[in-house]
């Protein structure tokens, strides 16, 4: 039995209280249940009492002067971040290709010279499981320090079957050793090999036939997501696959809509996709579809941002009563960063969300996106301890203030994480 | 005597060598100058050698022995990064406007809540000397810990004498104490106070025959710099402004051509101001004459972004030889961001800037922008030992992996302030 654990006075207690069994939508969004002067009670691991702070201390009165407590005056105190959408475990790193890109290289050129996809496809197969497992536990643990307590981890820099489970195994390794909790999703559909260019659908009877029974069977995936593009998977081919993966209990994922309008919403609604992500192309038709079968809509204004694009209409999305999910989308092409803090005051600025709606779509809104509401997400009486404590007095602050990391400490499990900048 | 101090094989040693007479321009700003596996042999302070590690070595070898050695191998070191336009000293923070803005409130009734400039005025006007001291020496404290090494920092809050020299006064009690360097300008016209609205030109009056001649008395500040904009300054009263300073040995800067073209570009190569800042709008010609005139343009996308605006066009002045400097611009209202580090990576995505070019904008041309470049903003022989290593070996990944703080040391004046994400 470790103490118990008691923050206690937070500025601001962001609970997000009731959510753990649906994703906040429409006005929800801006409720962040906040207790001023609040404090939780931790026991082994878990969240016993949330509230105003005499009442925490009368109730545990017998227990106090054994209690380790952390003084949060002056503090935002909120659910530790979830980040549900990250292609985590990857090898080798594209900045020349960034630099090609603002030295007017074009998308052709940046292929010819070994970048895009398959470079880091090349590298993720040719690295040994160690270095991946190595370089992998580096980037998470800057999300840690970030604030970052739950990633989830796609596969997908395989395209074979050897290397996509190299990949789940990294992210399984990380799961028992590394502190942040991972959830892993395959993503065998995330490009067509070079050597199926031609038939495509060969390399879809591959990922239907024999990568998803073996993942399943191995147990290396909770969920299931494909790449749904013009040029990539068709809506029909990316249909065959999610439901392959539902027939061996893999929930569907989908990258819909990023680069071209292509139904990927409404396939999303259709076969009951958790989130669909990206979607800065969705359809109005679509995203009605998600609001009406709840489908999260998972947003990545970073990558809109690092590839010099329009954002997703994160406003119209929860308008529209879609529940909305923010993350890094944390991969070496598209959007190399680490911080869902930026994230965060991107979605404000890039997309109109609020201060409020943006820290309800990275810690609830995050964790339903992953299937983990009931566990993390908000800080609730029974959940499992996983809290920031922000040196900032207010949440508005946090967005307001871009740029910067303002993490003070981190708890995991009850556990001090990350105090002053860096790893406990 | 401190011991000599010895930073040896970094991966990339960032030198910018030959830039301390002018700014870089052109294609100069793509040549970081940079020694692969290069060191840095200092000596009280300031920088006594620099180049390849083994003839470092061979020229030391006899001070080798007593010497402080640094390990720098898988390391990007660079000049200590110059932040040329903030406003650093003010009381008070602007969240709630953000929110508002974001919930949909407009500019008015925004201003009609006691938001705006004018919020940030009563705050300064009202703080104690010591609370401005203390929430402006932790705003620099973040500057350091993000590789910042010397700051400029504007008076403009007071908007009357009393208050302008307050906050002039605490940037020189900063200067004294804190380890960032600053560097003080005067900016009583940074707005017109409320009750001289009917008669903006009595203010005016009032900056040149009272103010101005008192703050250069008391050498508090080294530049002058005006609001020149519609329905604040107009050209005729900046240029009278910027020439009463002139007058007085204050050197010229402009906020120019921020939010409508008003010939603000031209003004200041005119009046040959040291920098012209903002300058979204800024014409073609105005923009030709600056690099006729070699006035540096100091561009803060960090202010088009938090505002939801287009970046000034950062590519088209380089392309035009103007030399181009990046900046925080840190002030409550609209830039509340203290990461140099988040300002280059949107020069690069907003302003279609290259990962070198933000270097040499952030370092030697921000040096020069406030008439440092002798002194710091880049690594050479006889200048001071200001110097960052970041966690990075090379200075593309600096500007590709955006979001983070990548610092891993700051040395200023020869002595390590900052490692390992902690002020020492
Ligand atoms: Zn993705
Ligand atoms: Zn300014």
């Amino acid at each position: 039995m470790t103490k118990p654990l008691f923050i206690r006075r937070a500025s601001q207690l962001a609970t997000l209280k009731g959510s753990s069994q649906k994703p906040l939508a429409g006005d929800q969004m801006k409720d962040l249940r906040i207790v001023e002067g609040g404090s939780l009670w931790i026991e082994d691991g878990v969240i016993i009492s949330v509230g105003a702070d005499e009442e925490l201390a009368a109730k545990h009165r017998s227990q106090l002067q054994n209690a380790e407590l952390i003084d949060a005056d002056g503090c935002l105190v909120t659910p530790g971040l979830v980040d549900p959408h990250t292609h985590l475990v990857f090898a080798g790193t594209r900045e020349d290709e960034f630099d090609m890109r603002l030295n007017g290289a074009t998308y052709m050129e940046i292929m010819n010279s070994g970048g895009g996809i398959y470079a880091t496809t090349k590298a993720t197969q040719e690295a040994s499981e160690e270095l991946l497992y190595k370089e992998s536990a580096a980037r998470l643990d800057q999300f840690l320090l970030q604030g970052v307590t739950t990633v989830e981890a796609k596969s997908g820099y395989g395209l074979n079957l050897e290397t996509e489970l190299k990949q789940l195994r990294v992210a399984q390794r990380l799961q028992n050793e590394h502190a942040v909790d991972l959830v892993s999703t395959f993503m065998g559909a995330h490009a067509i090999p070079r050597e199926y260019k031609e038939n495509p659908d060969a390399f879809v009877d591959l990922i239907i036939h024999e990568m998803i029974p073996k993942v399943a069977e191995l147990g290396l995936a909770e969920f299931n997501d494909v790449f749904c593009e013009h040029g990539v998977f068709t809506p029909a081919q990316s249909k065959r696959i999610l439901e392959a993966g539902l027939d061996h209990g893999l929930h569907p994922k989908i990258h819909a809509d990023e680069i071209e309008p292509y139904e990927g919403a409404e396939l999303a609604a259709e076969v009951g996709a958790v989130s669909a992500d990206h979607l800065l192309k969705a359809s109005d038709k679509g995203i009605k579809r998600m609001a009406e079968k709840g489908v999260i809509a998972t947003l990545l204004p970073g990558t809109a941002f690092f590839l010099m694009a329009e954002s997703a209409n994160g406003r119209k999305m929860i308008d529209t009563g879609v529940p909305v999910a923010l993350s890094t989308d944390c991969n070496p092409g598209s959007s190399p960063t680490l911080s869902q803090q930026l994230i965060m005051n991107l979605g404000c600025v890039k997309m109109g969300m609020t201060p409020a709606e943006v820290l309800a779509a990275a810690t609830i809104n995050a964790a339903h996106a992953i299937k983990r509401g009931h566990l993390v997400g908000s800080l609730e009486e029974g959940k499992q301890a996983d809290v920031v404590i922000f040196d900032l007095p207010n949440y508005k602050r946090l967005q307001y203030q871009y740029g910067v990391n303002h993490v003070k400490r981190v708890i995991k499990k009850g556990r001090t994480v990350v105090h002053q900048g860096r790893l406990v």
